[in-house]
């Protein structure tokens, strides 16, 4: 049995990998922590964890993580890099869902993320833990750094092409569409029910913390920098990410089955057959990524839709996947069910 | 294994029973038939089962269902009946997700189904499979009359009160609001997104099918025929019934630990704390019924909250776990999945 | 023209009423208060409002509001009884459409919202503000407690029933269902679009503030106290109130012709034909209560369907209602927009 | 006072048409036509119509159009062309809200909608409705093809940008969003609302029939073909537009004081300050194109942000905005109400 913990359980992450690991038969959850709700019994936030987790929230300080084989680390960024070290040291291995070990640049990444980094040289150890790109090293990483949500659906979905170098890298325009969900679970205005319901909008056009750990991610498949539009949006669904990708054909080839061959063992990527649609709800609650590849009017566009569920394959489900891969367990293990449709 | 059948997979409890089906680990699942689809891949119909379930429809006319050990009908109201008797014959049994078998009085059926029943002496046989109440029956049974979604959440709640003679059977009131899947995978009008997104309304003041239904259960808990109004309403949500049931007093005692003793061995009904609203999200994709018991301001009315999935609990759920009663199995094999929530 | 400021501008209940008086042809826009956000331009938060609003928030305390003819107070409960008095004493007319001045008991209103009320003396002065009852003593009101979205509801629906001795008063039930906008527009995490989506909760079962608001209406009609359970419950639309309302018949009458003959002469409530199932957004965005009345089966118990949408009936709307009524307007001015259905 | 019909009125846009006209002062509304509703009074289809239109559908053989001043096709496409040249040769001017007439190319047009052309002829007269390039046109014409949603949203974004030639024109990229009542008040499982809801997805990406009505438009502005993909998409609202627009830049220039300068003089396209991000809440019900334009990290690539309500400025709206036009008067009226938010 894997002895885990997590750091800040009290978001939607939290409560994901806690839906996810409930199920795993190889975990034994340890601890799970919230500054602000200690005491508080993890059912009591969330019922539908009722006679599924009996565990309390404990309070970081007074809980002993360093008997866990593994901690995740659920918390707002740059809070995981101020505790990795110690765990680390002490012979425990990390999987941080935030942010905080994600850019390579740490320039970049203080500059994006406001704050000066707490461990720039862990950054270097820390493995990006996107499986179908870094399996081979996530299999023994002490330190991942789980994917964004963005990120994972926007990767997936280049990549194919970008590994062929079947379409040009200098002006990628990456169109996704996030439900409310990706906001986590905080008290804002702009995410209340009557604010974002019936309601589509774009946000971050100027900017978003996910363009620079997109580009990083793309540039390391293409050798260089790459050019990329990336513009966020809103839609009133709780869970899933749609991502419509647009990039200039630079060489024929069969996209279709470039994609089929390139996904043919990844057991979380779904390559749809030509002509399909792929919609978020047919991954919902589901650690799977779904693609399909189009080439309208058979210009030289070509167009490829991507989806996830945010909260599993965009987070929770990516980190139990990567904990599965580190402790060599067969990596679908409690990843396997069916998403829920309707 | 149990080798399973499914006629009519084409709506949202079929589709539902294959989500659950998927991951029973003692079915084999054999056929699943659709008249209008046959030839179609179930998977290319909800990609949802891409990669878990790999048959297509088939015709019923060409399907030998009669090798199966277990058929569930999944289908429109009135179509098992035409078809039990030969499956019962031929040594297979049965679990109607429809209502052909649930009124046990022929006449009232007629009434409301607007049919000739087909098989008025198989109705007789017919046990009504709502295992908080009818367990032993169900344990031996051929054919199961799986109960329809308003009346188990609704029977569910008044269950205690009635059976302890807490309350007046007199004077019952029933308002419950169900999400759009209630409805079924039609194509209507007043389903339709735009119609029944971002409204309420009720329906069926007059009457609905599953008043006769509730009455019936009721009366069989209190031994005389029940006054009860029932009023369904829709809410826009996809999936969950809240029952918000009323009651006069008749005698006084502690109504807390009524419902928790009553359910206390019950895996799939659970009494929430007192002072609870238990939401309909808490048992998403669940097999589960939760409960609260008010007693406001102290006064002589009773209120009791019951939320269910109507999808499962109230039907492909409520089916499979008959199904594992019927089969000598683990009653929660394959049920016990986490809700998703968000 | 009409003078108006309006206090505590930036909630729902604020913005609707600056989408009714941009529109209305006897109103001119002083001034609209904010202590958050004076120096903003109100056009910049309700981006709805530009080219409809020209205004700035301005700061309480820079504010002149006893130039205005008539203030409206959109704030949270307990801050009008802080400055009616001076404003009444300089002339000015009030409307609260909080619960400042609702409850004539001054007890039951300080325990219900744990405040010591700032001026009991002007309760008994305040007209509550529900035109097809109190339409005479609005006509010279100097101050209106403009009544709560349940409330008018709940009360134009039962109206009839208990001004004609229909039903008994000792056992009145309301199940009554909210869209999220009654919340407020507050940053809360039960009102996150992800919390509150897909969900259906009842809520405050132990006892709403709304309560002894609709029972003090309720029993002003009967002369006596009157019994009655509510149940407010929260369902995923941004507007509407559904009341479903439940009384046992005292004396046999012709439903129907009751409520017909009520409201005859009454603008903004619409009984609807027998059988009618009145839905929430067919008065979207209008002032308007549309009422159904049954008695399912012909059975002892009357079912009233009563719907609002609980920004414009159930608070900006009734608001400048009673406006209109009291500066001798048509009342229909600026109220007779159609809903926005779909 | 104009004399109106409408032919086919139990759509969405429909019934937005009679919400605009119930409310225009110079509009006397003489008829609407529905085959299969004939003899049903329009407010027992819509309540929301309740007290504002007193009109039974009639059937079109029974309803003399001719009498009309103004005939409004709110029809399936193909409908209205084989009306028209009666109505026109009869005098009455004609706007056809579906797409007969919208493409000059009959050959283009009968590919794309599977249909031979009625009347060839009168394309060539047909004026594109979109105001703010063809007002002049549209003051004298006899028969106007009413612009599609989606072709709205996205010339409306492009137009300044392609009339100053400051992107190049074999490019473009539209990435359109819609909501659902864009598909239309038809029974179908697609659009049901446990389908489209808590669900995103793109669509006819291999091709829509709004691309070629787009690229003729764009073409009239850069005078030659241009290059277009388009993507259109389904979000769970019920109203609501949103394109993102994507371009590259071949000449600098300030964007902001292009588009501001472009449409100063629009009553209906609002240029949102720099940086801002337009809802479609923003206008909903209202006949407003929001539009903001970016330029992400000062890029070459221009993105514009454009909203629009796709029954209003997307459809009826702009309708009643062209009748305006065409009978002399001022272009606002009847279209000048606040949009509905929350």
């Amino acid at each position: 049995m894997i002895k885990v913990g997590i750091v800040g359980g009290t978001g939607y992450t939290g409560v994901e990998l806690l839906r996810l690991l409930a199920a795993h038969p190889q975990v034994e959850l340890l601890a799970i922590t919230s500054r602000a709700d200690a005491g508080t019994p993890v059912s009591q936030m969330f019922p539908s964890l009722r006679g599924h987790v009996n565990l309390l929230f404990t309070h970081p300080d007074e809980t002993r993580l360093e008997q866990c084989d593994l901690v995740f680390f659920a918390t707002p960024n740059g809070i995981a890099m101020q505790q990795v070290r110690a765990l680390l040291d002490a012979g425990v291995r990390v999987i941080d869902l935030a942010a905080d070990f994600r850019l390579q640049d740490i320039a970049t990444w203080e500059k994006w993320y406001g704050m000066t980094h707490a461990c720039p040289d862990l950054v270097g150890e820390a493995v990006y833990g996107l499986p179908e790109v870094n399996r081979a090293q996530i299999r023994n990483a002490r330190l991942i750094a789980n994917p964004g949500c963005y990120p994972t659906a926007v990767q997936l979905g280049f990549l194919p092409l970008l590994e062929a170098g079947i379409i040009g890298a200098d002006s990628l325009i990456a169109d996704a569409k996030s439900g409310v969900s990706g906001a986590g679970r905080k008290a804002e205005i702009a995410t209340l029910f009557s604010e974002a319901s019936d309601n589509f909008k774009a946000y971050g056009v100027a900017g978003h913390r996910h363009l620079p750990e997109i580009r990083q991610g793309l540039a390391r498949i293409t050798g260089k920098p790459v050019g990329l539009t990336f513009v966020p949006h809103l839609t009133p669904a709780i869970r899933g990410i749609h991502a419509t990708l647009y990039g200039k054909m630079a060489h024929e080839t069969d996209l279709q089955a470039l994609f089929e061959q390139r996904y043919a063992n990844e057991p979380f990527v779904d390559v749809m057959p030509a002509g399909s649609h792929p919609e978020t709800r047919s991954v919902r609650g589901a650690n799977c990524c779904r693609i399909a590849v189009h080439r309208p009017q058979g210009g030289d566009t070509v167009v490829v839709l991507s989806v996830i569920d945010n909260l599993v394959k965009g987070a929770a489900g990516q980190a139990v996947q990567n904990m599965n891969i580190m402790f060599g367990l067969p990596e679908t293990t409690a990843l396997n069910n069916v998403p829920l449709l309707p």
